[in-house]
């Protein structure tokens, strides 16, 4: 029965999140030793240089061999190849965590090589992240105040299930369960549908045929940089989760798109009472959302 | 002929923007004598107090006398009553402009109502402004570094363009010169439509039954965030600029409809090669316009 603090930690992929988990476990005592599995021989290197891992992998049996607990970080595209890999070297008392920004995806993918470690091995999603990337960006405090949402498994032991809430709780974030799919539908609305919707409003430059793109964006202010920030995010990232995601977001795009011929029907209309009430739910909507998250700056 | 520095303006509507502009001329010396016009009598004392006006305007037609430039700063909704009102009382020599958000529905509005004075009247937008109104929030450097631009008519005789040019400079802003249908077309890219996908992504979060939207809204982050910070925009000034530029928007909600539908298509078909490409063509020319721009922060 592990426990805390953990007596060995493997983190397969040091990048911004799982060299931040690691940081903080090491910042908080919640582990002794931590060893870093990666691709990039420069990135692990720089993870240990910086502390953020005690040693470089040689390889995964050896790094897996009396493992606690084992995080997933690596890029999302991988997590099928990885469990793979490592299935054959889990001990049967290792629990094992993943930080996948889709969660039923991951679940597949656990249903067909972690078969026999399904009790130890627990989804998890910490909303959290910067622009920035590699062990080079990652940070002891980046999850403190986050949300870390688990998506458990019916074949979950409740001891993994609060070790894993204990060791989010000691990096500083609000840890809360839900199903998965109920996860990847808010997380569809709240940050995959944005940022499609950024993306395409910034090609959108290009779509308008009678104007030059350049003489479009010459007269764009704050609204537009705001609307389009996250338009400037990794699209091989962006690729992995949209596509991890595809059938909820598809759906998500179809009730935005309705909701979009609706507004335009108003407008077409002329029904400028309607149009103001819709703009005015919007507005209180944001206003009670900003308040009773003491997100108002 | 009428000269800088002016020995009259009249500003119709002394708020933000019409209050700026006053501010900003009377800071450069520009400006002898300000009078002000509007219907709220507590924003037209505060806006003596503050020194943005010198007087209140106790009819319209006292105030038009011998007026040297009049600037139709009140709510867009407005124009064609304003304009329909002070027609009369114009001068043969006073310079008229405005400030609206579109110009078609103004230009059209003064073709009806100021059809001897088109010579002299010349339509404007200033494209800058805050989140805050009335005489109180007036700054004389609103219009500093920021965009003016002037829609022409066939009409307007160069002098006159001249001299509002001139007066927008030394408020410090940056001006251009383009036909009416292209400036609505511009702004609708860059403002409106930004603004109707903001509300309407505010509002998908009521749109989604399956869950509650303030439970939705825990897990939104800063990405969220931004995308809707201009969702929190007033209701009625929105209306008001929507049903001015109903047609062009209409285009405009059609083309971005469609490039949505096509990212659909590419997801649907799990074509991840050019989701990744669209992407990365929204981020590379976010990139080119920040730089080129000086946006970068």
């Amino acid at each position: 029965m592990t426990s805390l603090p953990l007596n060995k930690l493997v983190v397969i992929g040091v990048g911004l999140i799982g060299g931040s988990f690691a940081l903080a476990l090491r910042h908080t005592g919640m582990v002794k030793q931590i060893v870093g599995i990666g691709r990039s021989q420069k990135n692990m290197q720089r993870a240990v240089e910086l502390g953020v891992i005690d040693e470089i992998a040689s390889n995964p049996a050896a790094a897996l061999k009396n493992a606690d607990f084992v995080l997933l970080a690596m890029p999302v595209g991988q997590t099928s190849h990885i469990m793979a890999q490592i299935a054959p070297c889990l001990e049967s008392e290792t629990i094992i965590s993943d930080v996948g920004s889709t969660k039923q995806d991951v679940i597949t993918a656990a249903r067909t090589h972690l078969t026999r470690h399904l009790t130890r091995f627990i989804p998890s999603h910490p909303i959290a992240g910067t622009e920035f990337s590699g062990a080079e960006a990652a940070s002891t405090h980046l999850f403190l105040d986050k949300h870390l949402i688990i998506t458990p498994l019916t074949e979950n032991s409740e001891q993994a299930i609060s070790l894993v809430t204990a060791l989010w709780q000691h990096c500083g974030a609000k840890v809360s369960c839900m199903p998965a799919d109920q996860h990847d539908r808010i997380l569809a609305i709240v940050s995959h549908l944005p940022h499609i919707l950024a993306f395409t409003l910034m090609n959108h430059v290009h779509a308008n045929i009678e104007d030059k793109p350049e003489e479009v964006l010459r007269f764009a202010g704050s609204s537009f940089r705001d609307c389009t920030r996250i338009a400037s995010s990794s699209p091989e990232m962006w690729r992995d989760i949209c596509l991890a995601n595809q059938e909820t977001l598809l759906k998500q795009i179809d009730v935005y798109q309705n909701k979009l011929s609706d507004l335009r029907t108003l407008l077409a209309n002329n029904d400028g009472e309607a149009l103001e009430k819709t703009f005015l739910q919007a507005r209180e909507t944001r206003q009670q959302w900003l308040e009773s998250n003491q997100l108002l700056k």
